[in-house]
């Protein structure tokens, strides 16, 4: 069933010399199919085929390009238990797990459809000629966003479907109406081809152009690369580790023509531990953070990889309970040999700084490549020396900061670069006392959550799953939700254009009905005059 | 009356030793007042009073800060006479310019101040919790836009006062919740004192922290550096050459926090000059594009400094009438010997490559320090040889390319790399047989204009003044008009946060009466519960 092959738009090719294999952590051993690394001229040609794309795929309209969402969902869908099993098979993941994903992916498809299908996500503007004003007369200005053109979309390791080959980056780039080329990540190479296969078989279904979107296998950087400083390249998506996506980001800067690089590079997820909360349910607490800790083996952007609390008797009780919830944990499955040996090795490191001491880790069994849970402690004061422990450690692990007063807090919380999201813990009391403290979190973080974990992102509409460097390299965009389209657009002024001219959005009688700022006010109404 | 120090947040400051004066290009003499350039000291504590502003600022609400903005107004209004004397001065410019000038700069002000009092601004999005969806109950999620820190702002020489001190990018910084940091252009030092001392007592007069506002004198490049390398600085704005906004921007790459510049690098602004339109009435064409080229001596980002043409006996008249237009101009003042000695240069040189021929230049007598207008000739064919002759000559330059034939026509469109504009001078008839040719302008510009020149900027909700690279560093955005203001802001969420914790501007009752995006449907009423 699985060719292993790349696909060049509607084609289909595998011209290239270097293979390889994915691997399944279930069964620790390769999986049989071998998959075509993509040639230097065969991404040329996925690239070349992106650009004549454009030029058709640009101008369909928002409800054809919804079709063709809906319909890259359906075939989703009509994949079926083989797609759900080999991505069990290729991520070590449970199909449960898996099952979720899918109907996240489906749900995002489907979401950006909607947003298509009404049509107000342009943010058309419109402010109509005043021919009378003095001194000079005014001319008719209208503007939207339209399409930027070829994206390419790097897929993460720890979600095959949903920040994958059809993922968020992928929809919201094709809604936007530029085509895609994706570099498959190499784990999941087997996965990759039956979506691939999916959103092929929707192309056609729906007419959209050969070249709307292309999927390269490459295990080594190179094609990636390539791909980054193609003079036709004209945006970037990437999820993944802080190295990766800050050396593309390096790389696209290198080009005659700089174009954007948006990476969701990783987060410790900083999680603020008051003392109201805390005494409140300390047992529940505990359970809650612990199985944070745990899900996706800790392989989630949104792992929280830091707590903080202040030093007292309640923090006491608390460190109890977590070290009992933590040695109760049933480690699970890494993505990778990699991923887990990395694990091992950070875990290990982390305690060779004297000030560092082990709160407590799973005395579970494990299979092998399962990451074990461990959770470990420093001192407010050590922490203030050393703001280098907050480094990610990609698995189950959290670092609990203990602080000695409200100072020492306020202190580590300052040292806090750029995050995905912070979390409070806090009653209602806390957050008045503690308000100052929330506020400097607020500030390095793109989402701040009040009594929740900061796994599991919301996809929707005021959802921000983007924070400033490191955390990504443009805290001004989402990753996740309907905002998502906006990294892939750009405003265009038309000045004093004939309405034959404008696009349907921006034209007189609002064909489209919908919502526009008409000189400053939101209308959905023609434009009289 | 002018003192020549910096205006470091609330105090003055010239403890440097570096001094500098600036220049008359009416009188071709330096002015009488000394500019202390600042030092690295005061410039750091410029920097440190903009970070300690920003908590207190950021806190401002929008009708707080609308005041700041209208107190500026009126303060540069009550500069009266003197401003518009010095700005003269310095600046070489009409004084009819300038008023005009200062008219775009006050109502810029008073724009974002508006904007700041209706509040929608912010794109406040809710999307209300769903304790009772399966499988999970749905958090709440609000998210809204943000200040982002500290903004640097380098002021541009060619608008001494809306592209200036209090110009569109300070005022949308400002707007936006953002300390400003102004390095000023030393051609304006003078100009830039008084406008500097308004903004201090606007916001001594409406209880705006220490800092919010600093102005730096510099000469050479220094200080200019060491700001953008600065790591309170969180982004930055610059109106000016390619060289020196491409500086800029590799500079910020090497922070360790990367940071936007937002750099308007200038354009060719590429006019279209359709058949039917060159038919109607040649003799006004001529004269339209003939006045566009000499405005402001041509030191306009929007100079039309490239017109395209089919060869024909029409266009043969065209050229007659333009070369007629053009000799009659009158050369006026360039702002300062650099500019000029380089525009006389460059003219020249231009002619060194055989293809390109003089059409005509001003007959005209000129005074010292004027720029002579210049029309050259290339043929298409010559033209895609060497695109590079598109590149801009700052000053009243146009260069016409006529083209042999349609196909070739669009062979020189594709040339073109990022504008801020394109014009299309076309019939009705001419769009339709030439659509194809004008959509290839469409996809490399910020602002499409039909039927007129690209010089003057309209400031409203609808302007796009940024095209894709190499006119801006960021085409994604405006440095006109009020989306301007998104430059400096960034998105937040906040997940189950409660009601007391939030901004107004995502409360339940909705206390600001704004429009905000519920559920992904706009609404400006309060969340029932």
């Amino acid at each position: 069933m699985i060719h292993g092959k790349n696909f060049i738009g509607f084609d289909l090719a595998a011209e290239g010399s270097l293979t390889f294999k994915t691997f399944s952590p279930a069964t620790l051993q390769e999986l049989p199919e071998l998959f075509v690394q993509a040639t230097k001229s065969e991404m040329e040609i996925a690239v070349s085929k992106a650009v004549s794309a454009y030029e058709h795929y640009k101008r369909k309209s928002g409800k054809e390009r919804a079709a063709f969402l809906r319909a890259i969902a359906d075939e989703i869908e009509l994949s079926g238990g083989q797609l759900i099993e080999r991505a069990c098979a290729e991520a070590g993941l449970s199909e449960g797990r898996l099952l979720g994903e899918r109907g996240r992916t489906l749900n995002q498809l489907r979401l950006f459809a909607s947003v298509l299908e009404d049509g107000s996500w342009v943010e058309a503007s419109v402010d109509p000629a005043m021919p009378e004003r003095k001194p000079a007369a005014r001319p008719d200005v209208r503007k939207m966003f339209q399409a930027v053109g070829p994206v390419v979309v790097f897929t993460a390791s720890n979600f095959p479907l949903a920040f994958s080959t059809a993922g968020g980056d992928t929809a919201s780039a094709l809604a936007a109406g530029n085509p895609v080329i994706v570099k498959a990540h190499p784990y999941h190479a087997g996965t990759n081809e039956l979506v691939a296969g999916a959103i092929i078989r929707a192309a056609r279904k729906t007419g959209m152009p050969d070249g709307v979107f292309s999927s390269l296998n490459a295990f080594d950087f190179s094609i990636g690369q390539e791909l980054v400083l193609h003079p036709a390249v004209k945006s970037v998506a990437f999820t993944g580790s802080f190295t990766g996506g800050k050396s593309l980001y390096e790389l696209a800067r290198k080009r005659e023509e700089p174009i954007p690089v948006f990476a969701e590079m990783g987060s410790v997820n900083p999680v603020l531990l008051l003392p109201g909360k805390i005494n409140e349910d300390t047992a529940l607490l505990a359970a809650t953070i612990a199985k944070s800790v745990n899900i996706g083996a800790g392989q989630l952007c949104t792992n929280p990889g830091v707590l903080i609390a202040l030093k007292s008797a309640e923090t006491a009780v608390l460190k109890t309970e977590l070290a009992k919830q933590i040695s109760q944990l049933l480690p699970e499955k890494m993505l990778h040999q990699n991923i887990s040996n990395n694990y091992e090795r950070k875990t290990k490191q982390i305690f060779e700084n004297r000030e560092v001491v082990k709160l407590a880790e799973s005395e579970q069994l494990s299979a092998e490549l399962t990451g074990r849970p461990v959770v470990a402690i420093v001192s407010g004061k050590d922490f203030i020396a050393n703001p280098n422990l907050a480094e990610e450690i990609f698995g189950p692990f959290s670092l609990l900061i203990e602080c000695g007063g409200k100072d020492e807090l306020t202190e580590v919380l300052k040292t806090f670069r750029g995050q995905l999201t912070a979390s409070v813990m806090a009653t209602a009391h806390d957050i008045k006392s503690f308000r100052k403290q929330i506020e400097i979190l607020q500030e390095v973080v793109g989402r701040l959550i009040f009594n929740g974990m900061p796994t599991g992102v919301e996809v929707g509409y005021s959802m921000q799953h983007g924070g400033p460097f490191p955390a990504t390299t443009d805290g001004r965009f989402t990753s996740v939700g309907v905002d998502a389209i906006k990294r892939f657009v750009r405003p265009v002024a038309f000045q004093d254009a004939p309405d034959e001219y404008l696009p349907d959005e921006l034209k007189d009688a609002n064909p489209l009905n919908i919502w526009r700022r008409v000189d400053g006010h939101l209308s959905n109404e023609p434009i009289k005059k």
